[in-house]
């Protein structure tokens, strides 16, 4: 995992088991076994109540539709990765910040892996999910884009460069919760997303990203073919040094 | 626009003013009409057929549902892009193919700015749509993503890779598509979407993919802040190029 002093944590006042009820667990717990037994097309929210031991209206308290009860703890992780962001320190780095930020959602399916891999075949057989699924990746991504865009939205082409990089880690963070789901959850999840969102950092993560006012470091590149004459890679770095 | 000599071009066969039967227009036409005058939810596939002068079975001949007809070229674009990226030579830069591929997308848009703008304004407005729009963003980015699998796949991490500059490239080309909608299509889109693309070809085009069984160039990089003695940059370099 990170060793990121800025790991991120979840607010005591929206710790999982805290202010999750037993009927809501009851219900997603039943919803599951019937999407599983005889399809997701097939099952009513009458059964899944009726398997729950609890009446419609319970149902529709705590879930808007049919499909909300699929993907059950995406509303509260959104929010969780919300605060993540607005508690960012002014000077954190900003593409650090979004991947720590993406790996809430990871640590949200490596919770329950059981439950992750059984959604993750259902979501991939029922069409009307998978759109869901797009909606839901779409917020967070929206989520991670709004943070760089507030960060980053001052320096020319700020905008464009945040979409990139949300896009960009969204994905990265993607394929690696992918990864696991295929290992039906055997898999270290931690070291796939680490790994995963290493590349995007090592991609956006060496531009530094000057606080508004400040110098940028003063840095010299050289880019040398090996067994080029030493003489010929010193005259090329004096050069670069003299130049304004 | 771009200089490539890879520029994308159409085939003959889907040649949009060739393949577009007069009827599938006509339906198209009036259901905007009526999407614009009364809303999207308040308009039926039966006012649609009525006001384009043909039956239902027509309709439904040319658009699987009333969401469809919201954005009638996708499919053509779609196919458009998958031969596009089929017919790359073997040696084709793979950043700049998917870059390339991304643009056939912006040119359906931009070949009828009213259109494109009408839908923009209506999609934002109607959460289906911008579900259905999701779904048709995802599917060019696993078109750009399934090329790139296959040309990156054989090294390591290639599909991470893949998958992370697919998403990049989809955010730089969407960037660009909402700059020249918000402009209400008055911008150059071939322009923004040039400047979008070349960030990302900027981004992850500047490192070389070796075709398979080639040795990579082999280039030695030192970076050094303005001020390091000359001395200590000297050794850097002879230790680089020392090394196995």
């Amino acid at each position: 995992m990170s060793t990121s002093s800025a790991e991120p944590r979840r607010g005591a006042g929206t710790d999982a088991a805290a202010v999750r009820p037993p009927i809501r667990e009851a219900l997603v717990a039943a919803a599951f076994r019937l999407f599983v037994e005889r399809g997701y097309e097939e099952t009513t929210v009458d059964d899944i109540v009726a398997l729950a031991g609890v009446g419609r209206r319970s149902f529709f308290r705590y879930f808007p539709s049919k499909e909300d009860v699929v993907f059950p703890d995406h509303e509260r992780c959104l929010a969780d990765m919300k605060a993540f962001l607005a508690a960012a320190p002014e000077d954190a780095d900003p593409v650090r910040r979004v991947c720590d930020a993406a790996r809430l959602v990871l640590r949200m399916y490596a919770e329950n892996p059981e439950f992750s891999v059984q959604r993750y075949h259902l979501t991939k057989k029922v069409p009307g999910l998978r759109a869901y699924e797009l909606s839901v990746v779409w917020r967070y991504e929206r989520a991670l884009a709004e943070y760089l865009h507030a960060r980053l939205g001052g320096r020319p082409d700020g905008i464009l460069h945040a979409d990139v990089i949300a896009a960009a880690v969204v994905a990265a963070h993607n394929n690696a919760l992918r990864s696991w789901l295929r290992s039906r959850g055997r898999d270290d999840a931690g070291a796939a997303v680490d790994h995963a969102l290493g590349y995007a950092q090592s991609v956006f993560g060496d531009v530094p990203v000057p606080p508004r006012g400040a110098v940028p470091e003063d840095v010299v590149v050289v880019a040398a073919r090996r067994g080029t004459p030493l003489w010929q890679v010193v005259r090329e770095i004096e050069t670069a040094f003299a130049r304004d």
